[in-house]
C-alpha cells in the first residue's frame, strides 16, 4: 500500500526520555497497565470510537531503523544500550480496545495495554494522537448525521482539514459515523467509501454565461446532472437556467439529478427553489446545501421546514469545529513493583483522578434491551444479579439493576505481541455505530442539554480507590 | 526521504469532474488564473503564511499512476481520453506565492495560479487543504508567542493533534509561527527543529515514590534535570522532594534545570514555587508551565505576576481551538474565452465577492519603515506616488500614502511548469515572520479588539469592480 508510513518516530520526546531512564533504572521490563480514556468535554458527552485500524497498523509497523537511531543519538541524550534496545524494538505486549464504531463514554477506558513498561510508554503518544483525531471526528459525524434525520449527509470537509490526514482519516472516521459519502478521492480509493461531487463556482465562471456553463455540463452528465445554482443570483438566474437545461435533458429521456445552494438563505432558497422545480414538473430533482453547515444549522433548518434532501457538511465537521479536540488521555493504572502487581492513582485533583487496577468495562443493557449504564469493573470481579451501584462521591445515589444482560466493550486486539485484530469493512463499524446507538434513548443523544449516560464503578473498584485515598503517601 | 507521499488523488471529487468536462468541451487548455486568500473569521485578522514547501512539492510530485487510474476508470464517470491525458498530467504552469514567514491578510492573494484551467483546478484542493492547515497553526502559534512576550513558548499538542500530519505540519508550522522547539520526535528529525521534553506522571507513578522517581530522575539526566511536581501535591509533596533532590544534584557539581506545573491554579502555584525555590537557592531553576494554554490565559497569567519562564502549549495551539481553520478559498479571477484573458467575479453576496482579473500584491511602507496598507492591484498597473486610495465601499473614505516603500510580496514559485522554489531552512522563515511582525503596530497585533490594517484595491482594480458590476450577466 503506498500510503502507509512509518510513525514509529511520531512521539513526543519525554516518552523517550522516560523509555531510557527505565532502561537504565532496570524497571522497564515491570508489567504496567495503561488505560485510554477521555474526560468529559464540551459537546462530547457520548463518543463514537474509530480509528482502531490505524493504531493496530502502527504497532505493528513499529520499528526504529538505522536513520532514526543515527537521529536519536545525534540528541546525546540516550546511553548507547538504550539505543541497541531500540534498534530491535518491536511490541510485545497485550492491548485491548473497543471496537470502532463502539459507542464510548467520558471516564471509561476505550483502550487499555498490559505491556513491559517501557513499551507501553513508547506507544502513548501516537495511540493517542490517531484515536483522538478519528474519536472525534466520528463523534461529530454522529452529531450531523443525528441532526438531519432522514437527510442524507456528506462530508465535504477536505480543503479546511487540518494537513492531508486530517482529511483522510478524517473522511473515514466520518463515514463510520454515518455520513453517507465523502467528497475526497483519495479516502474513496483507500478505503472503499462512496465519494461524491459534481461541479463548483469556478465550472460556472470559467464559460461565457451561467447558462452555456449548465448545458455543457448536462451533455457530460446526462444522468447524474447536479448543478451549482449560487454563482450569480440564485432565484433570478441560477434556478431558472437549471430548470431549462432539465427540460432539455428531460426531452433526451434523461432524468436531472437536482441543484445546489452553496449561500444565501438555505431555508428560505430551499423552500423557493422546491416551488420552481415542483412547478417545473421536476419533482423528484433533489435540493443539496452546503456551506457552513453543522448539526445545529441543520436542526434549525429541518425545524424552519427547509426543503433540502441531502447536507454537504465541510469545514464544521472535519474540524469539529466548536470542540476540535478530544481529550484523550493515556494513564498508569497499575505497575509491577518488586514483582507485585501495584495499582496506581493519580489524585492531584477530583476531576484529573484516575481509577486503578487493571479493569474491564462492560455495557449493562436492560429487559428492554436498551442500554442502562456502563460499569468499569476490576478484572476477576464477578457482577451480581441484581447489581446495587452506589455514586462515587454522591453516596446516597444509588440504583439497582436487576435482570440485566452484559455485553464486555473491550476485545483483545494484541495478546502478548500477536496481532488478533481482524480488519472489517469500514461499513460494517459505520453499522455497528448505528445499530449500538439505537439502543439508547433519545435523550441520550439529543444535541441541547442531554441527559448524562450513568458510568460506574463497581463495587470492588470503589472500594479500592477510597482505600487508597486514604493511603496514599507521594 | 521515507515520509514524502505522492498526494495526487488527494482531491474532491468534483475537481475531476470538472477536469474531465473541460476536456471534453475543449476548454481545458485555456489559461486561467485563480487567487488563493482567506476571509476575515475570528481571530484571523492577521496571518502567518506557511505550507510553501509542502505545496511547492505536492506540485512537483503530482503524478497519477497506473493504480490511481484504475481507481478512477472504475468510478464510470470519466472519459478514456480524459483518463490518458491524466496518466500523463504534469504542471505546465506558473504559481506565484508568498513566502513562508510572510505576514498576510484577509482578503489578498497569498497565491496566485495561472495555468491552463484543468491543471489550475486540478490542484485546488491540496494547495488550499495544505496552506490552510499550515498558515492557521503558525498564524494561531504568532499569537500565543505574542502573548508570552519575553518568556519562551514549546509546541506539546501531538497526542491531541487532529491526525499525524496534523501534528508533524502543526510542529513545523508552530516554529515559523515563533515557538522555540517542539516535543515532536518526528519533526525534529524531518525538520531539523528543536525538541524539548523530560518526563511525565506515569514516571512519577511507576516508582514506589514521587522522591525515589525524582531521585532517579536526577541521576539519569543530572544536567536537564526538570521536574514534574503535580502528580500528588505540588506544594506539600512535589516541590518540597523536587527541591531535596535538587540540592543532592548540586552537591554534586550539577546544575538542577527546575520545575514543571502541569495542573492546579497555575498563577498561585508558580509565585510559591518561585518563593520555595529561591529560598532553596535556586534562583537560576526555571518554572515550565503547560496544561490547556492559550495565549489568553498566558495574558491573564503574565497580568496576574505569574512567576513561569516557559509555556508549554498543547491542544489549544495545535488546534487552533477557537478557530480551528482558515476558510482559504481559491477563485477564478481570469479565464482565457476565446482566445482572450477576461475578467471573472463572483457576485452572490458582498461578503463572498471576488477581485476579478490577474493581480498582484504589495505592502507599502511609511517613511518611519513601519507597514501603511497592503494594495491589490492589476497586473501592470502602475502606482503613483503620492498614492490616494478610496474605500471601496465606502467611497468619502480616501486616505493619501507619501514617499512610500513598495515590497511585492508574491513571488514566482512555478514558471512554466518549471520549479523555481528555492527551499529555506524552517528557522529562516521564522526569522523572516518576526522580522516583518516588527514592523506593524503593536495595535494590529494586540490580541482584544486588534486595529484592522488596511489592504486595499488598487485605483484600476476598484474601477474594473465597478464596472463589471454594472454590466454583470450571468
Amino acid at each position: 500500500m503506498k500510503h502507509t508510513r512509518n510513525l514509529s518516530m511520531m512521539t513526543d520526546l519525554y516518552q523517550l526520555t522516560m523509555a531510557n531512564g527505565y532502561f537504565l533504572s532496570g524497571t522497564h521490563r515491570a508489567e504496567a497497565v495503561f488505560d485510554m480514556f477521555f474526560r468529559h468535554k464540551g459537546q462530547l458527552n457520548l463518543g463514537v470510537f474509530a480509528g482502531l485500524e490505524q493504531a493496530v497498523d502502527y504497532i505493528k509497523n513499529l520499528k526504529f531503523d538505522s536513520e532514526d537511531i543515527a537521529y536519536l543519538r545525534s540528541l546525546n541524550k540516550f546511553a548507547p544500550g538504550f539505543l541497541d534496545y531500540l534498534a530491535d524494538f518491536r511490541f510485545t505486549g497485550t492491548v485491548y480496545s473497543a471496537e470502532e464504531g463502539e459507542i464510548v463514554f467520558p471516564y471509561e477506558p476505550t483502550m487499555i495495554v498490559k505491556a513491559p513498561l517501557i513499551e507501553a510508554q513508547i506507544i502513548e503518544t501516537a495511540l493517542l494522537n490517531i484515536i483522538n483525531h478519528q474519536t472525534l471526528i466520528a463523534t461529530k459525524a454522529s452529531k450531523v448525521v443525528y441532526a438531519a434525520g432522514d437527510k442524507a449527509v456528506v462530508e465535504f470537509g477536505l480543503r479546511r482539514a487540518q494537513g492531508p490526514d486530517a482529511g483522510i482519516y478524517g473522511s473515514r472516521a466520518s463515514i463510520i459515523g454515518g455520513c453517507g459519502g465523502t467528497s475526497n478521492v483519495l479516502a474513496g480509493q483507500m478505503f472503499g467509501i462512496d465519494i461524491k461531487g459534481t461541479h463548483s463556482h469556478s465550472w460556472v465562471m470559467s464559460f461565457g454565461s451561467e447558462e452555456e456553463a449548465f448545458e455543457r455540463f448536462s451533455e457530460i452528465y446526462p444522468d447524474s446532472c447536479l448543478l451549482l445554482v449560487d454563482t450569480y443570483d440564485t432565484l433570478n438566474s441560477g434556478i431558472p437556467a437549471a430548470v431549462k437545461v432539465f427540460k432539455k435533458l428531460k426531452a433526451k429521456g434523461h432524468k436531472p439529478l437536482g441543484i445546489r445552494l452553496d449561500s444565501g438563505d438555505l431555508a428560505y432558497l430551499s423552500k423557493r427553489a422546491r416551488i420552481m422545480l415542483d412547478e417545473a414538473g421536476f419533482k423528484d430533482a433533489v435540493i443539496f446545501a452546503s456551506g457552513d453547515i453543522d448539526e445545529h444549522i441543520i436542526s434549525s433548518l429541518n425545524a424552519q421546514g427547509a426543503m433540502i434532501d441531502v447536507y454537504g457538511v465541510g469545514t464544521k465537521l472535519i474540524t469539529s469545529e466548536n470542540t476540535p479536540s478530544l481529550g484523550g488521555v493515556y494513564k498508569l493504572s497499575s505497575i509491577q513493583l518488586k514483582g507485585k502487581h501495584t495499582p496506581r492513582m493519580k489524585v492531584s485533583s477530583r476531576e484529573k483522578m484516575t481509577n486503578p487496577g487493571h479493569k474491564r468495562v462492560y455495557r449493562l443493557y436492560g429487559e428492554d434491551g436498551m442500554a442502562s449504564a456502563d460499569l468499569i469493573a476490576l478484572d476477576g470481579e464477578d457482577l451480581s444479579d441484581p447489581l446495587t451501584l452506589e455514586h462515587e462521591t454522591d453516596s446516597w445515589k444509588k440504583f439497582t439493576l436487576k435482570n440485566y444482560t452484559v455485553r464486555e466493550l473491550l476485545i483483545p486486539v494484541f495478546k502478548d505481541g500477536k496481532c488478533v485484530y481482524k480488519p472489517r469493512k469500514i461499513q460494517d463499524s459505520a453499522k455497528k455505530a448505528k445499530e449500538e446507538l439505537g439502543r439508547f434513548w433519545e435523550e441520550y443523544k439529543r444535541l441541547l442539554n442531554p441527559q448524562i449516560y450513568k458510568v460506574n464503578v463497581s463495587p470492588q473498584l470503589l472500594s479500592l480507590k477510597k482505600d487508597m485515598l486514604r493511603e496514599i503517601k507521594p
